[in-house]
């Protein structure tokens, strides 16, 4: 390794420049953080605080990030406002939430039947998605960046099995946003209740069914003691968490510490993906030897081909609206497409061959 | 957001510790990293670029990462060698390579039927295999560390279908290292032939069928002009790179600059994974409008059937030779038991759902 001493007598004759160098790299800066989820919460708190102390590291404690939980800021789903307002420089969120005030933020979280983890990081940073998210924050100050994976989410405990789209007519379930409004067209009553009282409402009945994430943080809320069937995933491939930024106080950076950021944000992502994969495998070999009553299983058929033909009529309904979302739309189906023609014949394959040869 | 100047009335007074503190923090190191590939050689070549280039910008320019390519160091297979001597501070490569004078290095890129990339990573970090590793290249004096992931290697380039375990017998195959082993162990007669020289020999019939990468990487060899039958992969489900480092180099870096390489190393790795997916998909959706001939094959039951007994064959031999090698076989079949399960409900459950309804 060769050390070299970058105070050579040329430089250090240029006395003003160095001190005004030597200046900014000792500033220290402290971003203050409000996360959506209340403290210790698993897998996603974590991403937060592992993101935290690879920057403080990094930088040598010249960049300090402060994490406030929900319990402190008392507002999980105003992380949009604060952090736009400058309360806080940065949140930890999903864009989904959004949806509300800016429609087109509903793009970047997930999409029923969308791409799957490393497709959408694909489509992230190498077929546009960044600038189209970027795009779409831009006028409020902000910038976004991709924030955690929670990996295919389970479609949710149901009581009773579902046999046909019959079974849905009606049905009280638990599934918040648009995967809401999609089983909402196939005749499901979708309803939205504070995870608190979720295990209750589903024991009395109040509700019939309730998808919540998957075996890692299902198993917390104790489902599996009082719902048979769990069914597979249709409605969140690949749930991709955010970190919102307030844009002056990123320009306030020097660009070292931007570059920490950025680096530092992109690895928290990808640790939590591959966190909820460990995760989940763990609680769902718990569930499998603790609960045998648990049974796998995939909606039928015609469950799904109507799912399908919803959401693609929602979707069509949002493109009419805006043409900022028809283009975002336009840009994931076309690479989906083409990166699922490659997925079928890669890991798809050789996870089902798997399946046969074991 | 918060700036406060470190440089206190209180810290100025102790002068030599400022100093001190300044002097180190003003170093500036190189580290001489040797790649095993030539020069701007894709996907591998863009991760060592993109690594030096996120640890040079985040250390704003206190540590540099100068990489020599093989048709500089002339030793692509020496690169542990060098390492080791400190000859270089780096290297990239991958593990499986080093097998002739450490034969567990095997185990830390990727198996035949183990465990695909999530899997993987999730074995590193959170299920021991990292620990494993570092056991593994300790007595060398040198760290290891994941270095980019190509996703499913596809099976290979066959000019004939291959129907049964029988159309193997005698078969010519360049397809290197353990899985080359297990082919053999089935039939096959595995070589191993320079990347320059794979084309010809396929088309002058020298040999039957080649493996070697991925669509992005097998393009540009051009096999899909003289090969009808392409393969899905059983043999390298998650190829992983590796960044070597020698311990004496790494353990003069202030904590600071450690920070930031681990963070750019594992940013970089899993940086691959994707760009590995996007290239994969455009080069897939090239050769699948340019060469109608290529047709996508499994190969048939009997053959699988027979290869994964070969492979456990081998395995077991590997794990009677030495106890390391039984501990890490042992801990990478359990794992992946444990987080297949999962997969299986999840990832691939969801993609052969999608297979269906669209």
């Amino acid at each position: 390794m060769k050390i070299r001493s970058v105070l050579s007598a040329a430089v250090l004759a240029v006395a003003t420049t160095v001190s005004a160098t030597q200046a900014l790299a000792q500033e220290r800066f402290t971003l203050r953080l409000a996360e959506t989820w209340g403290p210790n919460f698993p897998i996603f708190g974590d991403t937060t605080k592992r993101f935290a102390e690879n920057v403080e590291k990094m930088s040598d404690g010249r960049l300090r990030i402060r994490i406030d939980s929900a319990n402190k800021h008392k507002a999980p789903l105003g992380v949009f406002d604060m952090v736009k307002a400058g309360q806080y420089d940065m949140g930890h969120s999903a864009s989904y939430y959004w949806k509300g005030k800016v429609p087109e933020t509903l793009f970047f979280t997930s999409m029923p039947f969308g791409m799957i983890a490393t497709e959408q990081y694909a489509w992230f940073y190498h077929g546009g998605g960044m600038e189209l998210m970027q795009e779409v924050y831009e006028p409020h100050n902000m910038l976004s960046f991709p924030g955690g994976n929670t990996g295919v989410q389970m479609g949710g405990w149901f009581r009773k099995e579902i046999n046909s789209l019959e079974d849905l007519q009606g049905l009280k379930m638990r599934i918040p946003g648009f995967a809401g409004e999609v089983f909402a067209e196939v005749g499901v009553n979708p309803t939205n209740i504070a995870p608190g009282e979720l295990y209750t409402a589903l024991e009395r009945n109040t509700i019939d069914a309730v998808e919540w994430v998957g075996p890692a943080l299902d198993l917390r809320l104790g489902f599996q003691q009082i719902a048979d069937y769990y069914y597979t995933g249709w409605h969140e491939p690949a749930t991709e968490l955010q970190f919102l930024i307030n844009k002056d106080s990123w320009e306030e950076l020097p660009a070292d510490l931007q570059e920490i950021m950025r680096v530092a944000m992109r690895a928290s992502a990808y640790d939590m993906l591959i966190q909820s994969q460990h995760a989940n495998a763990e609680a769902w070999a718990s569930i499998k030897e603790e609960y045998p009553n648990v049974q796998i299983k995939q909606f039928p058929d015609d469950v799904f081909d109507a799912m399908y033909a919803a959401n693609k009529k929602l979707l069509d309904e949002a493109a009419a609206e805006s043409d900022m979302a028809a283009k975002i739309i336009k840009s994931q189906e076309e690479y989906k497409e083409k990166s699922r023609a490659y997925t079928d014949i890669s890991e798809r394959a050789y996870l089902n061959t798997m399946a046969e040869v074991e």
